[in-house]
């Protein structure tokens, strides 16, 4: 196929979207480990596990043989308001850098959640009201995934109890305002509404509040209170199930143009949108169809991959969640403050930390002020303002595309545009004034943090 | 064609994108009333405005004859990073109403300026580039506008100076980070930098601004700054032109499916989104080929089409522009500080207030609160947050769809939603907190504008 007849966007049609997710779990060798019970290091059963999550979800979450779960229709009406996503040819970009590289990237930003976050949102917000639940309950940090969970508990009538890391809660109370609108109730954390909450702020007056300890919150009023469920966002195997969509149809977009990539490239943060792009690839690398470079990119300052340790730990500060075995920095990791968006979660979906300690996939790490370099350098050529977590994938990129222009090599690269950074101005506006800093963690800073990991044998 | 075969977002091929804006002043036998001299009130030369605008745009401005206007490759490349914009069924908002109406909306926020404006913006400085300019000046009242023209002029190298309405400026940190991500600089107005601001600043001290006052300031800028000239998002006969391609997408994609729309709706302020969106069906009405409903959708507080004076008037506060023949509330008219978000121009597009003079559209006014019901309710079953002025489009393509259901006519209803409201959260919360309230201006207050018109024979 000649370089012309490639459009800018390659859309599918709505016809041609994914009818089922791929769950990459089946085809791998060595199954994540499971997720134990914090008080009996047992594996948590099905029945342990559907006192937190709906009934279909915990099927998912331990179905490690399926290789294919149909996609329920009234999800898939949902995801036609939205998906498919485009598949865009960066040709602008590629100008720009003087590369011979060709560049792509999926596209996941263009729904009022702002994030592929809604692909997973929908599809939990769904079986919670197959169950013939009130409402679910959950925490967010920059805000993407609470908005996404209010958009999707909007559209089915459900219950929305956002619990929202108070810094962030305060900074963005934009991202409250759009939670609001979709009829969700927000409440800071760490707060007074939870036995957890007050445990914390006892501890830690002022404290401005974290990803782990709003989870904390979240399952607490979940487990609680009748007709609830708690959901996440990231870091579950159902998670990724969902956010497999991405994927499927980047796959289907690239077959359709005979498009073989050589590298791909995704933000991990706890691993959703990373996890979702690479699993059909992945699939056929575990198949041994085909092969693929796939690169994922961690900020420094909250380095799970690259500096963090493959063991069991706490998913949330409470310590009342299963633990699951994961890279991590320990549950008590809590990034620089200066650290701006997303991706500061103190583990790794077990999926991926299985899949990238045999090999199979790559990790690397950048400071902030080098991925607001690139978000802005993409954003002033291909027009979309890119969110500070998809930036981090954006830099890799024009890294790889800026090798190939010194080897001449034609390589084609595939990344995860994963929303954009509508909500993210603050953190634009200390870039360009030039008060951003980076900050990476001291190796006694991070021996401190695993020192704390549980003794699970 | 059956209901089922039409799918929720109707997006064209890029092969299928219009090639040449439609003009829709050729079809016109009332043409537009032209633009005036203030000083002589005779029609302004091309040399004249020559001053003021790019040459090929002056061009477009005064041809009233050529139908269509081929859109330059750059352009077209340029539009396929984010056109063609999709035609959404609503076919969760038709449920949510129980009406047998069908409604369609096409969809212009997908891109990063949020709006249609992008449309124009990109042409204009395509135009300015092209004629060897170093840069563009320009006002922007909520931010589209600038956003959009730094977008555009950050993809062609251009210099790009913002005059922002000063309490925008202030109340929208955010959209003027967003200005800055694209290189443009961007001054509150009025200024001391001009010496139309330093009047205004001494006559009004603490003023907040106007529209009107920015225009001044970015016209003294343009006019006596080598190399530069000044662009306009809104009003003008050339913006229209641009903007077409919003219908012409919509009309392709109308056609595709063999559907014919019974009402057409957009709101208005300069006119520059209802101008482009109805110009191919006005088109076809003014040749008697077919007949629309075509309804323009105004603020309550901003009413220039239901309550304004169809007479000269001045563009701009400091009163260096060309005079324009539209419906206006006198140029010293300044909408209620309550107003929330856009379409808050004193006047109306020339070519739009022609056609409105010759009864070919209707027009309506809607209160602000209601607007934002109509934005709420969209929002949780269509999942997009709409922007303030889009709502208003919104609001009454939902009245029509009750009168449907009261009538059981299954009428098919197209409206233009022209953007996304991410940067309208504070009047969100507003209208969440029950703080937002309406405002109409009184007849006496219209009347004390209409007395300041310019007297023009």
């Amino acid at each position: 196929m000649s370089e012309k007849t490639i459009p800018y966007k390659i859309y599918l049609e709505e016809s041609e979207m994914p009818t089922a997710w791929y769950n990459v779990r089946a085809d791998m060798k060595n199954k994540p480990a499971p997720l134990l019970n914090p008080a009996t290091h047992k594996p948590m059963t099905a029945e342990e596990l559907g006192v937190v999550f709906c009934d279909e979800l915990v099927a998912q979450e331990l179905d490690n043989t399926n290789a294919y779960i149909p996609i329920p229709e009234e999800i898939r009406n949902f995801y036609k308001m939205y998906r498919p996503s485009p598949l865009v040819r960066a040709y602008c970009l590629e100008k720009k850098l003087g590369t011979p590289a060709k560049i792509y990237y999926k596209f996941e930003g263009n729904n009022t959640s702002g994030s592929h976050k809604l692909n997973s949102a929908i599809a939990q917000a769904y079986y919670a009201k197959k169950q013939g639940l009130k409402g679910v309950t959950t925490e967010t940090g920059a805000g993407q995934w609470g908005t996404a969970l209010s958009m999707a508990c909007s559209y089915f009538d459900l219950d929305c109890k956002v619990y929202m890391v108070k810094v962030s809660y305060e900074q963005k109370p934009f991202r409250r305002e759009v939670m609001r609108t979709y009829g969700a109730s927000v409440t800071p954390s760490p707060s007074d509404t939870t036995e957890v909450g007050r445990k914390i702020l006892a501890e830690h007056p002022g404290t401005g509040g974290s990803l782990g300890c709003a989870i904390s919150e979240a399952v607490e009023v979940a487990t609680s209170k009748d007709g609830y469920r708690y959901v996440l966002g990231s870091v579950l195997n159902q998670v990724l199930l969902h956010q497999s969509i991405i994927g499927l149809e980047t796959k289907a977009a690239l077959d359709k143009y005979n498009i073989n990539p050589d590298i791909i490239i995704g933000c991990a943060g706890g691993g959703s949108n990373l996890g979702g792009l690479i699993s059909p690839f992945m699939g056929e690398k575990l198949r041994g169809e085909n092969d693929y470079r796939i690169i994922a990119v961690e900020p420094k300052s909250c380095p799970s991959f690259t500096r963090g340790k493959y063991a069991y730990d706490f998913c949330d500060t409470g310590m009342i969640c299963p633990l699951a075995k994961m890279y991590t920095l320990g549950s008590n990791f809590i990034p620089s403050p200066n650290h701006a968006g997303g991706l500061r979660y103190h583990g790794m979906s077990s999926t991926l930390s299985q899949l990238y300690d045999d090999g199979l996939m790559e990790a690397t790490s950048v400071e902030q002020t080098a991925v607001f370099e690139a978000a802005e350098q993409f954003a002033r050529v291909e027009g979309i303002l890119p969110a500070p977590e998809s930036s981090h994938a954006i830099r890799v990129a024009i890294d790889e595309a800026l090798k190939c222009k010194e080897t001449g090599e034609e390589k084609t690269i595939v990344f995860g545009l994963t929303g954009t950074g509508y909500f993210d101005m603050v953190a634009y506006e200390k870039f360009h004034n030039g008060e951003m800093t980076d900050y990476i963690p001291t190796d006694e800073e991070l021996a401190a943090s695993f020192a704390k990991l549980p003794d699970v044998e």
